[in-house]
């Protein structure tokens, strides 16, 4: 294991490169542990200025990394056109992805931060996943049902038990199996990257005042209060289901360290209007750490130097901290 | 017209009576205009030991204000328990809310504050509505699809499209109509109420990220894009429809007067998130001005001088600046 961090660069013509040349200009600032990018270096050079290095193997990476941004490179991406998105492009950003998970897999990087893609495009050269968690998962040989979505920022981490789905399909989409299986990926990732030994879980209802004792809907008696059963027979700490409107205050997430969400925007609202700028997405369950900055490839104003790196910098900060925590969990 | 403000004390065993007499002892430091409660006196007196005086008419409570928490009594609640609501308690609260609309109604006072309620308590007494906006809406001859519940804190106002029914039921609630007649309901409102005489209004989506081009979801192609066709035909100003999660951050928050989301949640989650303290919940599309704090009963504390009036403060705020608006905006 050598220290370092891998970053896959996500769509060439997205914000990725641009944030990820920032934070190695601010690698000391932040006290960044070393990384390299895995990408295209045109698609670099097109949107940022710094300095970059083009390194032939991972370690290359470690002596290279206090003068120049190190890039280890990936199939051509053509002409890269920051905010057009091309197909040469979504082929360039799936291998990046693939040869960063290879290497935190193989255990030469400590963990992969994955850079914003485009899951149009992607799927487009036969990317069939709804997005990069359930490749990760895939590719690491772990049922996309027993990883977790952590969205975390200083002050809330949310896991939702449905994804990207739409509201219609949450009711039935959500089982008893399913939200014991993201408690359980919930909790044993919070001992594991985070170092939170017994953690505190809060789920939500899905209704208005989680249901309301039955009259507005059945869900919170049928599927998730039953859930909570199973897991506080295991020994889980649980609490719930609290009504989601109640438990996002200060107060109230002082009293848990994770809360599970039923669906996407239940999760999603709270951890950004409260972290909007540095909240980070983590996958728990998996064998390696992973985590990637919490906004997609703001085509909109890629090639603009808008774009901010404080996501892409959290998302570093939390990866090597989790790796540490892991060493202390299970050494 | 008296200047005067009414305030329902709710259910006698929640926190009502407690939190409107903390604000009276707050009216020098909070600036709030001569306000009387509407309820019982002696549950008043069991939670808290201020100066009240009973009055006949409600322009008693002039002369009385300065010295004393002017009360209009209504029906005797028996042997108040704190905590511990019954059905004299619930008919108590449902005549305070009855005399209270019908005082601002016949424009004795300027408006009413409505204490919390004991749904559950009040449906076995008779009271046949989803909640006390619904109630005051039809005390007013207005369809209850035309009036608009709104939260509101110092950064944030939103209105839920649909409100106190199960997830799995809102696809099928919302329609183009509906969305039509709040957005009206809330532009009307932002005008009359708060002085906001062309308001930017924001409509989320329903589904995640507001569907993505239909692939999580159509109602937002089929029915939130026609609504706000119709609305910019009109003439309002509306975005939309916009990804729920990515609305509520500050930045985002400074691009519009009001959001209108699809759900409960959808609108509550934010606005309690940031403003759990002093967001207050205000009627819009009423011939009347009615406020009431964000918070229920809160039985589990009731009686024990740990309820902050922060929210009735700032709900007593909002009805009298919202009086002085109308006066602008109709005069």
């Amino acid at each position: 294991m050598s220290g370092l961090l891998a970053i896959s660069s996500g769509d060439p013509a997205g914000i990725g490169p641009e944030i990820i040349g920032k934070s190695w200009q601010a690698r000391k600032a932040e006290g960044l542990q070393p990384f390299f990018a895995i990408g295209d270096p045109r698609a670099f050079a097109s949107v940022w200025d710094g300095p970059v290095t083009v390194i032939e193997t991972p370690l290359d990476a470690l002596s290279q990394f206090a003068t120049a941004l190190p890039i280890l490179p990936v199939i051509d991406s053509g002409n890269v056109t920051p905010g057009a998105p091309d197909l040469d492009g979504a082929r360039c950003a799936l291998q990046a992805l693939e040869m960063g998970v290879g290497l935190a897999r193989a255990g030469t990087v400590r963990a992969i931060v994955t850079g914003p893609i485009a899951k149009i495009q992607l799927q487009k050269v036969g990317f069939n996943f709804p997005g990069q968690t359930e490749f990760i998962a895939e590719a690491c040989g772990v049922d996309r049902q027993n990883v977790a979505m952590l969205l975390a920022g200083p002050g809330l981490r949310v896991v939702p038990i449905t994804v990207h789905i739409g509201i219609a399909q949450v009711p039935a989409a959500l089982s008893i199996e399913l939200i014991v299986n993201r408690a359980r990926a919930a909790a044993k990732g919070m001992a594991r990257n985070f170092g939170i030994e017994r953690p505190r879980l809060a789920i939500a209802g899905l209704n208005p005042h989680a249901g309301e004792q039955g009259s507005m809907g059945s869900e919170e008696t049928e599927i998730i209060i039953p859930a909570i059963e199973i897991l506080r027979a295991e020994g889980f700490d649980v609490a719930g289901p609290l009504p989601a409107d109640t438990m996002f205050h200060a107060a109230a997430r002082a009293r848990y360290d994770v809360a599970l969400c039923q669906y996407h925007d239940q999760a999603l609202i709270p951890v950004k209007a409260l972290h909007f700028d540095d909240a980070v997405n983590m996958t728990l369950g998996l064998p390696i750490v992973r985590t990637s900055p919490d906004h997609g490839t703001a085509f909109d104003i890629a090639g603009k130097n808008l774009a901010s790196p404080s996501s892409m910098i959290a998302a570093i900060q939390m990866a090597g901290a989790a790796w540490q925590h892991r060493q202390t969990h299970e050494g």
